[in-house]
């Protein structure tokens, strides 16, 4: 017998009551009845997003909502600073590009976090620039970045600051409009519980006054359609309905335990899976590792991506390999939403299975160990 | 005690099989598991779209497949038809128009058919047009278009042929090769059975060309990525997962029933509707009337909105108004996707109980006995 653990971060495991929620009889989404879960689900983003200002649903993955983020806030000729720290910066920069933004990249070794002060150097000798784009938590290489200290930076500028916190969100704390955060973009399928096919953003007042005058063409991200239809409880085209009734359970979840709850436990979560990672005698790529997922150096003589797949195949623990260069150099483990100290046990029980089986010299029981430790002590 | 009983044109009802596909737990999309599900909704997709070319699958509605369709093909400063005949002819001339493309409408009076007679003058007069964007079944007034005479018409000319089949897809008959249509857009919470969520379109060789000149900005929607990602049985951003999965399910009942029987059954669906309005003494609103879904002119002395409201919510039954001039003046009741004679005869004996509620002079039971002898008959 084998059974499926699924630990790469996103899609993350869905919490049963999530599943049943999304798989109750359809609804149609021009009713008080989806009204009346629709403002629910609004209502909770903004406790997720830990923001005043409206979260607007898309039905479309995480790059939907990065892409919505460029094409409304920015207009044609618009200059704008991209942090490129990983994949997931470098696809802001490659959005902005499509887009026609003249792009100031600030390129940051993969695993390390950006300086705010070169964030702060770039603006001081761009002055015309409108938006920057930063990541909370970098996927391809789980890194977390300062937002708290980009966020001074950014505010003192006209810019505005948008977030890519896809992965971050629900992991690693983002204080949105404490920290001064203008946009922030996010999924539905890591830190949130759910299946993905929704995607978030939030917007500040200093965003909604440049999405007023935003002219890069667009249409079915166009956030003046989605604004006008929320401020009557409603949406301009038809949502993934199933999936919004999934939110509202979700957040239900997440309310009971608390948002600053789910922070400490994804703290412990990253914690236990780091003093595992030390006890077996392996490096972590990132000097600031997230809460959501950590990155995990692939020893010498083992195949990356034998390992990942060994893992998945052979044990049904499936993790996450490397992207763009780091492919089969690094693997990646997410403790990310629905996970408890009993899913960090397993994926580094896993681990240790396969590596002992691909020859890598180390005391078995020693991650486990050292995981459990954490756990206790 | 109340039943409830989504009649309206999307989203439409969900079969429990589909809907106990979705709610199984999550899994990841970069492994041989998703491959093997995608691969199989790929190729259902094509018997569905009656097509030998690619089908792309995006997370979004159906709104993100006719915007994929105007930025994939066309190119700035590119002159394009679209016939205006009702609410989503209309969403096709506002894409076009956000994205800078000289759009010339065909206006068609709303409940009426395109003549391609028309398209054929237009297109004479206009030899530079690339594009013609004309609907299947015009969901706003439930009427049908004849695509095989616009589509002789279009392939005569330089220009591709886009329809919107977004509520007609499975409903009304569409030979999408045979009848030289290039590209077919449609969303997954009408005839396909889905929640909304998921949105497709299939591209003709002619098309593809065009794709790969196409100088609109994109990015989410760019089909290039698509290509790139279908040609390894890959995705280039995270999909639906769920949804993709409920396709696979939803597919298979199509392809047990037989896509052709399935067009039978809504038409004996939708003829049985048409019977009943008539012996009710009302009027449709299509003299072109679709399948998928009836167009009703609320009789005088009748509010229509108090209507369509009575009979969602004192009897459980949600049928659609009418949008944009004909609001309160029409209602819709689908016979689309997971529907059968007892479906018909629901919303029929709704509609019947509501209509003598409001007032309204007829025999009780006429409505009903008319529907049951066309099935019968």
């Amino acid at each position: 017998m084998k059974k499926n653990y699924v630990m790469a971060p996103g899609p993350t495991p869905v919490p049963e009551d999530v599943l049943m929620e999304i798989a109750k009889p359809i609804i149609h989404h021009r009713t008080s009845q989806y009204q009346e879960i629709f403002k629910r689900a609004n209502e909770g983003l903004k406790y997720l997003f830990k923001t005043a200002n409206d979260v607007f649903t898309f039905a479309s993955s995480g790059t939907g909502a990065m892409e919505a983020a460029v094409v409304n806030i920015l207009s044609s000729g618009d200059k704008a600073i991209v942090v490129r720290g990983g994949k997931f910066g470098e696809r802001f920069y490659e959005i902005c590009t499509a887009y026609g933004i003249e792009a100031i990249p600030i390129d940051v070794e993969w695993g390390k976090p950006v300086d705010p002060a070169i964030i702060k150097k770039t603006l001081a000798s761009n002055k015309d620039v409108k938006a920057v784009f930063a990541t909370l938590c970098e996927t391809s290489t789980g890194t977390k970045n300062d937002i708290e200290s980009i966020g001074k930076v950014v505010s003192a500028s006209i810019a505005i600051l948008v977030v890519d916190a896809v992965s971050g969100l629900c992991a690693d704390d983002l204080k949105t409009d404490e920290w001064k955060v203008d946009v922030v973009c996010s999924g539905s399928q890591k830190g949130i519980m759910l299946p993905p096919g929704l995607a978030f953003i939030s917007a500040s007042k200093k965003a909604m006054e440049m999405v007023s005058k935003s002219n890069l063409p667009k249409y079915y991200f166009d956030l003046k359609e989605y604004k006008k239809a929320l401020d009557k409880n409603d949406v301009p085209w038809t949502p993934a309905v199933s999936l919004v009734r999934g939110l509202c359970k979700s957040i239900d979840i997440i309310k009971e335990e608390g948002i600053e709850n789910v922070f400490v436990r994804h703290a412990k979560l990253a914690n236990a899976t780091r003093m595992a990672v030390k006890a077996l005698d392996l490096e972590l790529l990132s000097i600031s590792p997230s809460n959501a997922v950590t990155a995990i150096k692939v020893p010498p003589a083992i195949d990356g991506q034998i390992l990942v797949r060994t893992m998945r195949e052979k044990y049904g623990v499936t993790i996450a390999g490397g992207q763009g260069d780091l492919k089969g150099k690094i693997f990646r483990i997410a403790h990310l939403g629905y996970m408890v100290e009993f899913d960090v046990l397993t994926a580094i029980a896993a681990l240790e299975i396969v590596l002992k089986e691909l020859g890598y010299k180390f005391v078995v029981g020693s991650g486990v160990s050292a995981a459990l430790k954490a756990f206790t002590g």
